[in-house]
């Protein structure tokens, strides 16, 4: 028989139960957050026709998609993310969609990144947007979205904003809106190069007079009120931007205070950062980045913005469609989780029956079943020990990571039960099936109350 | 600007979100069950090297694979099962694994199949098996799998089980192991060509009197005990296969039966079906169709079989890895809940607060997060219509599927609330929010009863 190695190519991955488990409860629980805002769930195709995919064209995008001929010699190629099959997916059913349009997209996309850096060439992508409104409260809701999901995994975070059109305002009223995109590309780079190399870099581009201002407007801190103020003052004025930014802090300032527009209370839900572009992406309204209280050094691992007139590459219809949207870096966010201890517990399932003898085995299925309908996820053993081997089958469920095994007796579905808890070693004996469903009952509630 | 036209490739689709909702809904249905017997569930890359994709060549495979060189020239290929992906996984991480092991695997799979016959290029296979135990435990454990499975969609199904190896054991009786290959795939044909006609093809091929030997032993009907020992009979007495397939019986009568073996019920589990064969596929011990009793025209939902070392070609390791194993065509199952109109409800959030007044966005979304902290999921419509076009809101609710609007007065957490049920078009007048949360609270639950 030929022998073929077993590989996965660089920069994929097989994920193995306990990592897989993982990363399906962290969407899952994502999911259940969008869900009960009203967010619906979409999916497009893996592979599109590459002249879609690649749209206006790039250089990085044109260089790391996997594009190929199909076997009818068309001209295809794999999604690298999830945000230009939505414009395409707009464009094709703007009739059937609902506007304002609110939906979810979780899957995986493919770029042939050089992993070197530490890239994965299949990753997942979770991405979220209200689509069809331009008003400030659907830039509130992204954001009050943000804070819920973030919220419900345990998190502690701070999300910052900003509003790109402020800047250009500002930019214009100092006279300097022209060079606005080898600013930004300056700017953009601060934190890498320090505040020296900035404004020096600055300084050749604008005047040092200027070059301070900007400065100043990029770094301006203190509450999200103080940080308005001195923008605004600035940029020459308040703007349909600052009103906007403004009306966008009351809704959430009310929403979270219950209703109070508590302005002494210390912990703001986010924070005005004029710092914060996003580079050079297509943002033409608010932008935002969200940052973990306990690991800040990690970057953003929630981004996006506002943008104008999505799908319009796909469409005949002049009528634009804007929205606001956002994306979770997951693989960056299960890491966090990871270092913080915070991961979701990986086994759902903490409960094996014995497998003393085989012969025993359609009873130790309906004891399982009869476990199973009264909520309690349960394993059943397959291959017998025999009784005086038991210890092999505890060996076993703690390699499993499982917490308890259920010995049974000569006759499982009557005779008195034992339990053993593996956490501590102990073993408890039980009389019925009710006072077994009664028990395990408790301990995986006492469980799930830790976590 | 330029205009590209938006369109998805031939065979490929998107999922709007109520066919997303429900895909999704019922894939988790799925995976529950499978948590509950403690199944785990892996992933693999969509791409792979096609050398190891390909495995042993065939025809049909290398015709239909997607295959191309990537940026670095290798030679690559997408998924075109979960089965071979498995094996190379198996193979990759045998020591990484605790044998026997339980996994499920739900993932999308591509093939460049002819569209002509219906068929997708891009679908979504669940394939759960136990691999690392040759015992008739796994066999039946996987059978009480999917009647578990099946039962908690809702679905009454009839499992057709066989064994491949007393089919041979049959023919060697017989005289006619050696034209086993032929037999199998004339059987196979049996009702596509109808009874006259196979046996006219097996006359030819075994002669008239084995010829309709075959045709008894495949149309043996009945119990499956009745069945059983007409096999045996025909077969020249009881086998290694033979006691197998009463062993797995045995287990699942008293597992269904709660301890006892209640030969009389007349709801058997599952029937012996000796015209089984599954084709020319690599199962070499049982093997299983799933057919739902309200529809067994659309043909089995559920299959799979019991295979000889599945990482073979993959491995150095000379330890053979048998397994146990099954797949659900989830698009065949979709099609048939919706026809039995048994698919999980499409909407989980079916709750709207009506945007009267924009500026009070933060309080509406206030509210919200009070229903959802309560359990009850809930959207904020964004877009204004003023007190006098509430019933703008309304009809937008109902387009939505939505059954609830909560209208708020001039103080949204303070003044009296109306609901609007829209499946009655009545008002309910609720005169605080915690009123409003045990309302909406016995509504959702009454819902969920129902269904």
């Amino acid at each position: 028989m030929a022998y073929i190695e077993p590989k996965v190519l660089k920069g994929f991955r097989d994920f193995l139960p306990n990592a897989e488990i993982i990363r399906r409860n962290l969407t899952e629980k994502i999911e259940n957050t969008f869900r009960e805002f009203g967010f619906v769930p979409i999916d497009t195709p893996a592979m599109e026709y590459a002249e879609i995919l690649l749209g206006k064209g790039g250089g990085e995008t044109e260089k790391q998609i996997y594009r190929f001929k199909d076997n009818g010699e068309r001209d295809v190629a794999l999604r690298f993310d999830l945000t230009v099959p939505f414009a395409r997916f707009v464009a094709l059913h703007r009739n059937d969609l609902l506007f304002p349009f609110k939906r979810y997209h979780i899957g995986k996309v493919w770029r042939g990144e050089n992993t070197q850096r530490g890239r994965y060439r299949e990753f997942t992508q979770c991405d979220f947007d209200i689509i069809g409104s331009d008003s400030p409260i659907s830039d509130f809701e992204i954001l009050l979205l943000i804070r819920t999901t973030l919220l419900n995994l345990g998190l502690d975070i701070t999300i910052h904003v900003n509003h790109r059109g402020l800047f250009n305002r500002f930019l214009s009223f100092i006279g300097q809106r022209d060079n606005s995109v080898e600013i930004l590309r300056t700017v953009d780079k601060l934190s890498k190069v320090g505040k020296d190399e900035t404004l020096k870099s600055l300084s050749l581009l604008t005047g040092g007079d200027n070059a301070n201002k900007i400065l100043e407007f990029i770094g301006a801190k203190g509450t999200f009120t103080d940080v308005l103020n001195r923008i605004i003052e600035l940029s020459g004025g308040t703007s349909p931007e600052s009103d906007r930014l403004l009306a966008i802090k009351d809704y959430m300032n009310i929403c979270v205070n219950n209703g109070t527009t508590n302005e002494n209370n210390k912990t703001e839900p986010f924070i005005l950062n004029p710092s914060i572009t996003r580079g050079l992406d297509y943002y033409t309204g608010i932008v935002f980045e969200t940052f973990l209280t306990e690991l800040p050094d990690i970057g953003s691992i929630c981004s996006g913005g506002r943008y104008d007139n999505l799908a319009e590459l796909y469409s005949k219809d002049k009528n634009s469609i804007s929205g606001v949207g956002s994306s979770i870096g997951l693989d960056r966010m299960l890491a966090a989780l990871e270092t913080l201890g915070k991961l979701p517990a990986a086994n759902t399932c903490s409960i094996a029956i014995a497998c003393i003898n085989a012969e025993k085995s359609g009873e130790y299925h309906s004891l399982a079943l009869q476990l199973r309908q009264a909520g309690i996820p349960c394993e059943v053993f397959i291959e017998p020990c025999g009784e005086k081997n038991l210890v092999k089958q505890f060996v076993l469920a703690e390699k499993k990571g499982l917490r308890f095994v259920i010995v049974t007796g000569e006759n499982p579905l009557k005779d008195p039960i034992t339990l053993r808890d593996l956490s501590t070693r102990s073993n408890i004996e039980i009389s019925s099936i009710g006072e077994l469903i009664k028990k395990l009952t408790e301990e995986l509630f006492k469980e799930t109350k830790k976590v």
